[in-house]
């Protein structure tokens, strides 16, 4: 998606670490009409697919999901990454390994909005080593709802999580995949 | 807002502990369509005020946040409830006591998206004790940005909140006041 791979060109900032800083647009301020070109996309990709279900992951997936969803004109439902008093016991749960935080956590997702008959497109701002993409196709698979696809904004193609997705026979599309990045020169070079 | 008030009524729930479960449609499941129709409802609420961008809060608020920022065709900021690798240091911080999570917690907004010249409206899902809203008006605050208000799509009118903060002579508009509610017979009052 050239619009993208431009933006990220133009306003994405390289870290220590193989950090790609794009939170002036993606995730800490979001650039909601830049969402909806992403929600256009994606439709193109996942066209007659008949999908009713956008399933995402809290904090920076739901933005961009529920902008996708109003294209496809379907609900939302992103899991959560910590158990709270307002959901009951009766969900589906996985654990997540977080690179960026360094941490294992639970995600959970209420049985009563996801099961069979549900044709489940998951929807991510980032893809790198995979952990968060794997929990929630996990969930997917525990619920008997149907995998269509998984939608990823932005995918670091020099890590694990790409390769791995998509050799479990996953229809995985990432608008924009990162080859290389060079945290001196700026330079970021895409697939 | 009617629509928003049969819908509370058709499928919200009354838990123990005066809990309105309202995730089949607002804060796990998201109906995007209401979304929208909540952001037009705003619109008209906010008329005229040269509003530049939306503050809200991770997680359930950012959903909504996106449909009202698409709406007033504006950025969305959201401030994150942890301090995260890919945030640089130069932010705005305020302590937010949770009763849901029963913690306090930081809430932290980077200085590049809010500050000067902004005219900020703050948006989030519930507003109960009014400590999250209290937080993100003291960022707007220390940012220097100026607070035009604040949107919430559903006020616990017998919760302390929405009265200190209107004491505060902030414009607070909420789009469903439930004045009470009974565990037993499921009725719910609306202000």
């Amino acid at each position: 998606m050239q619009l993208l791979k431009d933006r990220i060109r133009k306003d994405g900032k390289i870290k220590e670490g193989n950090v790609l800083k794009v939170d002036s647009f993606l995730n800490h301020q979001m650039d909601v009409k830049l969402f909806h070109e992403i929600g256009l996309e994606f439709q193109r990709r996942f066209e007659n697919e008949g999908i009713n279900k956008i399933l995402t992951i809290e904090a920076s997936g739901i933005g961009i999901a529920c902008l996708v969803a109003e294209v496809f004109d379907v609900p939302v439902v992103f899991a959560k990454k910590t158990q709270t008093k307002n959901i009951a016991g009766d969900v589906y749960t996985t654990q997540v390994e977080s690179y960026t935080h360094g941490r294992i956590y639970d995600i959970i997702v209420s049985k009563e909005y996801l099961g069979e008959g549900d044709k489940v497109l998951v929807i991510d701002d980032f893809l790198a080593n995979g952990k968060a993409l794997e929990g929630l196709i996990q969930l997917v698979k525990d619920s008997g709802a149907e995998l269509v696809g998984a939608g990823i904004v932005i995918e670091k193609g020099f890590q694990v999580g790409g390769e791995i997705i998509r050799n479990q026979g996953v229809h995985l599309e990432s608008l924009a995949i990162v080859e290389s990045m060079d945290e001196k020169t700026g330079e970021i070079v895409f697939r």
